[in-house]
Parts: C-alpha cells; structure tokens; sequence
C-alpha cells in the first residue's frame, strides 16, 4: 500500500489517476475507454444512487427501463438532437459470430446482418418519446415521471477514469407535460434536487445556472446545470437538467387531447447525473495523501486499528473495538473493524487514509487502561486522545463535523477562486490560472466562440442563484451592453 | 381498464401476455426482442434486487461492474464457452455515424471500423476472469466475491416478455476461490440464496437440483439450479449457480502464489437471476382475473377505495382512510388510497385486481358509520366486513397470510403436479398432459437426449434436497441401472 501518489503540486492529472487506482475505485479495461468500477469504489456511486434514488421518488418520480439499442432512424427524427448525438457512438450491425472457417476461433458470421443498424443509446430521448407516444392519450395521462438507472456509450477520443469514459453509468430523467410552465418548473425542481444533492451529501458547493445557448444540451431550449470547482481552479459540470420544450413530441408525434378535446403537443425535461460524479467527488476533496470522502459517501465511516504485541492484548483491545462497534452500528454509523493479522498497524494506517475513511480509531493495551482512545481525522489528519466514555456520541458528532469541514473547506476554496473581471487583457492571463471569472456578456454565441477559441474558457452557467451576478455592464471582449454577469472557466 | 384478459384454460400463452401488457408491467419496444419495462413493473423487479441485494451481502458478496462490451477475441479463449455463448449476440464494429451524403438521415461512417469487433456481453465470465488476472497475486488476495447487476443481450429469435427477451436485466456473481472444495461451497450457498428468496419473498416452491451434463451452463463443471413449476404444468429454471472448476483462470491465465509459494489456478463461481424471475411470477399465481401479487413483492400491498356520493361523504371516508394509513405505514406496510375523482368504484376495483394489489379495502358512509370496513383478497378473492378497531395490526397479519396461501397454492399444485413414472410408453403421454416427473436415469447424455427428441422434455435436475429420489432403479428409456430418480418435464 504506502506507495505513494504523485503530489498535485507536481501534476495535478496524475495525481487524480494516481487516486483512482491505489483508492481502489477503479481501472481500465481491454476495451478501449471502458473502465471496471472496483468494489469500493462501486460502494461509493450506490451510496450516490441510494441517496437520489430517494430524492427523486419523492417528488414522484418512479423507475423504468427502456431498451439499450436505438435504431438509428430515431436519430434522424430530431434534427438538433442528430447533430448533437448520433457522431460517435457504438454501432451495432451484425448479430450473430461464427466459427471461422479459416482456422481457429470465432468471426462475424456475414450473414447476420441488421436491417436496420441499432445504436446503443448514448441518451434516451429518442427511445423514450417512441413509447411515450403509446402512453399518451389524453391529458388524464399526464405528467409522466419516469427515471432509469443504467449504462449510456458515447464513443470519446480521450477518456479518463469517471470524468470521461466511452461507457458510463448514470440515471436519465425523462417527463411529459401538458404545459411549458410545468415542464420548466420540473426542470428547476430537478436541478434543485442535484444542488442539494451536490451540498448536502457529496459536500461539493455548487452553482446553480443556466447553460448559454451554445453549451445546452442538443434539442434544449434551457439546460440547467450545477458547477462545481476542482482544486486546479478547473469547472466540472455535475448534472444538468433541460427543458426540452415540444422539439421530442413533434419529432414522435406525442398529442395529448386537452380537456376541451383540443390535441396539444406534450412538454418535456430530461435530468441527469453520471459516475462523473466520482471524478468531482475527488478532485474536490482529496489530497496529497490519497482519497478524502465526505461522511455521508464514505462506505466505511469508522475504522478500528488495533495496536498489540501479544494474543492478550490483541484479544482485550478487539473486544473493547467489538462493544464500540456495536454501539456505533445502533447510531447508523458504517464501522469496520480492521483485524488483518499479517500488516503492521502502520500500514493499515496508510491504506485507510489513503482510501478516505473519514475517522480512525486506534487503540493499544496501555489506551485500553487508561479509558482512552485516539481518533484521528482524515480530512485535517489531526489526532486527538478521548475518553472511552460516550465514545460513540462523540463520533456520531464528529462524523457530521467532518461533514461540515469538507463542505466548508471547498466553499472557502471556491469563493477564494472567483473573481470579477472586466478587461479582456486581464481576462486572458487571469483565467489561464484557474478559477471561476464573473464577467459580462453581450449574450451573443459569437462572443463566447471568441472567447471560448481565444482561452479555451467557455461560460459555465448564468446564475440564477448566488446572484452578484444582477448588474448592468459591458461585455468584457465585445463591449457592448451586458445585463449580468455569468461564470467563465475552463472547464473539464 | 374493465377490458378482460384471456382465460388460462382458453389460451395460456395469451393471457400470459394479456396480464403482462394489462397489469401495466411491460410492453414490446421498436427495437425487436427489447420489452419496456413499465414502472409499475419495474418497481417489482426493484423489491426482487433490494432484497437479493441484501442476501449476497450479507454472504460476503460486494458489488462492482465491469465493461458491456466483449473484444471479440475472448470468446475463443474457453472453448465450452464459445460453443455456448458466441453465437447469437450483438456484435458493435463501428464507432461512427455520419450524415448521409446521398439525402437525408444519418449513415454508418464506413472509416469509422473498429480493429477488432465488440460484443455486447450475453454474460461475463471473459471479460472479469480479464480483470481478476491483475487482482489476484497470492492466496491472500482471495476469495474475491463479486457481483453486478447489468443488461445483457442474447439474440434469441424468438422472444416472449420477461421469459425470453434480447436485452434482459440481470445479476451475475463471480467469484474466485483458493480450493475446488471453497468454490463448490460458494455455488451451493448461492443456490441456497436463491431457492431462500423464491419461496419466501416470491412464494414460488422451488425444487433445488444438478443440471445433467447436457443442461450445464457452457465452462461450467456443475451447475445447480432452482425449478419451478407453472400453472400449465411446465419447468421454468429460475436461477442457476456454477461451478467452473479452473476453466477461465486456465483460459486467461489466472494463478495465485500458495502460502508455500506454488503457484495454483483459481477456482471459480458464477450465478445469476433475471427479469426472467417476473414471468415466474406472473405464471405462477396469477389468474383469469389478473395478476396475483404475494405481499413481499407488491409495490402496493394495500389498496383503499373510498364509495361516496357527496363531498361530505368523500371526505369523511378519505379522512378515515389517512388514520388507517399512517396506522399502516408504522407497521412498514405499503399503502395506496385511490382517491381519483373521475373514476368509479367498480373500475378502481377491478384495476387493482388486474394489478395484483393483496389487500383492498373499500369504506362507504355507512361502514364508517358502523365503524367497520370491507376487506377483499386479491389471492382468494374473498371479502369480509371488519370492525376498525385494531384494522391495522389485523391487516398486517393478514399480509402475512395472504402471503403464505400464495405459497402453500403453489405448492399443493407443484405436489399434485409431481408423479413417478416408471413406463417408457406411460411417460410419452403423461409428460404432455404438464407437470413433473420423477424417473430414473442412466446418468448418460445419449439417453437423455433420446427422450428430448422423443418427447421435448428434459432433465430439469438431479434433486439435492426433497428427495423421493435416492433409490436404485432402471432407465424409464434405455433400461439400464440407476441410482436415484430425477425431474423431468417440458421447459420454459
């Protein structure tokens, strides 16, 4: 375990690399931009999904599934959509392998071609509004609120580890509507749900905006997002929510007879959130020693060193670990304790900190006369010796301490890192450092498609939130008038 | 809703279907062999993961996930399993779409041709033995006890909702063990796991057994199964547990050091349940009149309905009805009131009949009056007027009734259904007329097989547990001797 990882002083990309392979979240595959999410890492995205899972049906959304494959047909219907979607993606076109007659092993055997290619589905728009078209009649039949849990394939030239891979897993939120205005409000109540999420659970701040026209997503008239700073001053897009206007019921011919019998094109949204979310959950809060997990993500929250020479004390120390553990497990607290008899307690040490376990216990048999215990923090690795006694409250309390800490600690980070600009020459040296640029614009595409080839910096999102934004200027590249600020950064 | 579905003595196959599309659980999609899985059959299916999910856990079992896509060249590594499995599958040998030169739609970029060909996986055991190869050094690092829930695609040509579908949702476990003796232990206790689940959570008897030879999972050395019997007297096998021996760690090869430093190929494990689980239960208890839900698996386990004809009368009883629930949802029972306006009592009732809710209740002005309320059940459709005093700790033993009568139905019929024949020309009428039957076997593939050509039916398994079936005998075909009897019947 104690090899060590890359500092991110050094090469802040490495050392995220560097987390995901010896925090054991995951690794590469053989196939080509596909990665294998390890157990502790799948740990952590079921805690993500267990957690929205509930936050979605309790604003009524229920499950489904749809099919994986979507003829390609479908990504001709919506012209927009087309252009955004149907590039790279994985094309299925034969169904069945054959021995090869030439010699060993199997072959596609010619034959067994498709009438019609299947792609598998890089989004579900396009499936979902087929079969919303049999589920719609009239308005008695609306809203739908369906939600899938599953694997998505976009066909990336550069992957990386969770932030981007040809497969990923994620859950797409798809309703129907029989007005614009609850569309939309549907839309602002699901990105709502992802900041509270992004808050409350993965300690991540975020900002609350609307994309520019430019960054939506293809068939959008609004996407929603939630941004979040890594440490390297970069933006990472952590969900998006769109209203989608009537573009999907026009293109599938989804009508809905209103209450005066009148037919009405259906409104609709889609709402998402990806494993990308691991990658932010990381570059958000880990350090130079490995992995930092918030609490409420943490698959293990508490782990038990225990510190000894012989069986005796071995045996007195994990007793008293076992009466902790219990009382901890009947506060909801996930424990384990950490019994391996063939690693040093030093190296125990290394591999919990560097899997992000937010609390270690450590004990020896003099502790264990003393009533003691020492407790060690992993988000400020600072220690403390406590009395055994109401140890359990105690952690309980220090487990949302450290909660808090995170969530603190990167607000305090992000809001040391934006900054308000209002020259063009400034903003090209500024913006290369990092960080978050509150500046005006014109709200033209043709000045952020200068800005954006000039710097590579794109508009993150107009707020709609934490609004220092509100303010009448000019454009920092065009001059012209501006009504608000919105957020430039460059962006993963 | 009121429209009938087809009556299982008229048609069973069609109202097999009618009940699937009728109760709401599923719906053929555009893509060919590919269901929809509606929500209200999803949220079955999402009880069926949560408690399998806690059952594996509680065995050790951890989740993680790897890559959909197979590079083609790993499925010539096993040869049992190419045989098995390489044949009807998705195969992706394009990355690309382009807008079509010639007019209108998107077309397959032809320079966009993978290097080597990818396969939707029809199941995993290639692509993780890949993986496991960099996870597994020394003894130490076993066992490695995973699991994934995922889709996977089989290209069947023929295709029935939930029983045999293109795309299906599955779990697959695999494990990888030290010893033969640890890794056949594994199979057994997943078997258990399984035949555990199906007759408590889905009130299906389930006869646990060895696939013969000719009915093993490709790769595998042994492979146990649970069988079930359906209303038409026909096996489904609704799970399976193998036993691989060392073939996918001697095919990608996969050894670890012994603790005297030898180096030894792993053993290993794979076991898997699907969708496949909700046309078992379908066919299984439901009848002419709709689904039929056990308890543990309904998404709604009470409905109530309220019988009014003026406002007053409507809120007195939906005022009632919010006591009973909360009443209700403190003892964890899931509970619906059907308060829509627009329909009438009647339709309500026979909508949650089709959808198999277990528990009704329906409340006028005058029950209330009377402090009483109409309780109906779903699986005996009987009804009895209750007082409402102590309802809801009567409802709760009630669900627990209704459950076990679910059962004890569906096994009397499995044990009515079961008979031992002896007759070569007696089995050749008898395997029509549906059900079970236990014969002797000459422990050979030929004869087996003889009696498949003959008849269709087939060893269902070698029983390991209910057995009637260790007494010495003679081959109902070939005559020859035998040690125990064995399940036969026609399959799903």
């Amino acid at each position: 375990m104690a090899k060590e990882i890359t500092p991110r002083a050094e090469n802040y990309s490495q050392w995220y690399n560097d987390i995901v392979v010896k925090a054991d979240l995951a690794e590469q595959s053989a196939v080509r931009g596909c990665m294998v999410i390890k157990p502790y890492g799948y740990a952590i995205w079921e805690k993500m999904q267990s957690v929205l899972d509930k936050a979605f049906k309790e604003t009524g959304v229920q499950n489904a599934y749809f099919p994986l494959f979507i003829p390609k047909s479908f990504f001709s219907k919506e012209a927009e959509h087309v252009a955004g979607f149907a590039k790279e993606c994985a094309v299925v076109t034969h169904h069945r392998l054959m021995n090869n007659p030439d010699g060993k092993g199997v072959v596609v055997d010619p034959e067994a071609r498709l009438e019609e290619e299947l792609i598998v589905r890089p989004t579900s728009e396009t499936i979902i509004w087929s079969v919303y078209k049999n589920w719609i009649k009239s308005w008695r039949d609306l809203p739908i609120l369906c939600n899938q849990w599953c694997n998505v394939v976009r066909w990336e030239m550069r992957t990386r580890p969770f932030l981007r891979t040809a497969e990923f897993l994620w859950q797409e939120g798809h309703t129907a509507h029989a007005s614009a205005e609850e569309a939309q409000a549907k839309a602002e109540q699901m990105v709502g749900v992802y900041a509270k999420f992004a808050r409350e659970t993965m300690a991540l701040p975020v900002i609350v905006g609307h994309k520019s026209p430019n960054e939506r997503f293809a068939g959008a008239l609004d996407t929603l997002t939630i941004e979040a700073m890594m440490q390297d001053g970069k933006a990472l897009q952590a969900g998006t929510s769109h209203f989608l206007g009537q573009n999907f019921a026009k293109s599938f011919d989804v009508q809905y007879a209103d209450k005066d019998g009148s037919l009405q094109y259906v409104w609709a949204t889609s709402w998402g959130v990806s494993t990308r979310l691991m990658g932010a959950l990381i570059m958000a809060h880990s350090d130079d020693n490995g992995l930092v997990l918030p609490p409420a993500l943490a698959p293990i929250q508490v782990v038990m060193v225990p510190i000894y020479k012989t069986d005796e004390e071995r045996d007195a120390v994990l007793g008293k670990f076992a009466e902790i553990k219990t009382a901890l497990e009947g506060r909801g607290i996930r424990v384990r304790i950490d019994d391996r008899d063939t690693l040093r307690p030093g190296f125990k040490f290394a591999e919990w900190e560097m899997k992000g376990v937010p609390v270690r216990l450590a004990m020896g048999s003099r502790d264990l006369e003393a009533g003691s215990v020492e407790v060690a923090r992993r988000d400020t690795l600072t220690k403390e010796t406590l009395s055994l006694e109401g140890i359990d409250a105690h952690i309980q309390a220090l487990l949302e301490e450290v909660q808090k800490g995170i969530y603190d600690k990167a607000l305090a980070f992000r809001d040391a890192n934006i900054r308000k600009c209002d020259d063009w020459n400034e903003f090209q040296t500024e913006i290369q450092k990092g960080g978050f640029l509150l500046c005006h614009w014109d709200g033209t595409p043709e000045t952020e498609q200068a800005i954006k080839d000039a710097t590579k910096a794109t508009i993150r999102c107009i707020p709609v939130d934490s609004c220092v934004c509100e303010e009448k200027g000019r454009d920092i590249f065009s001059g012209k008038p501006s009504k608000c600020r919105v957020v430039y950064a460059i962006a993963y």
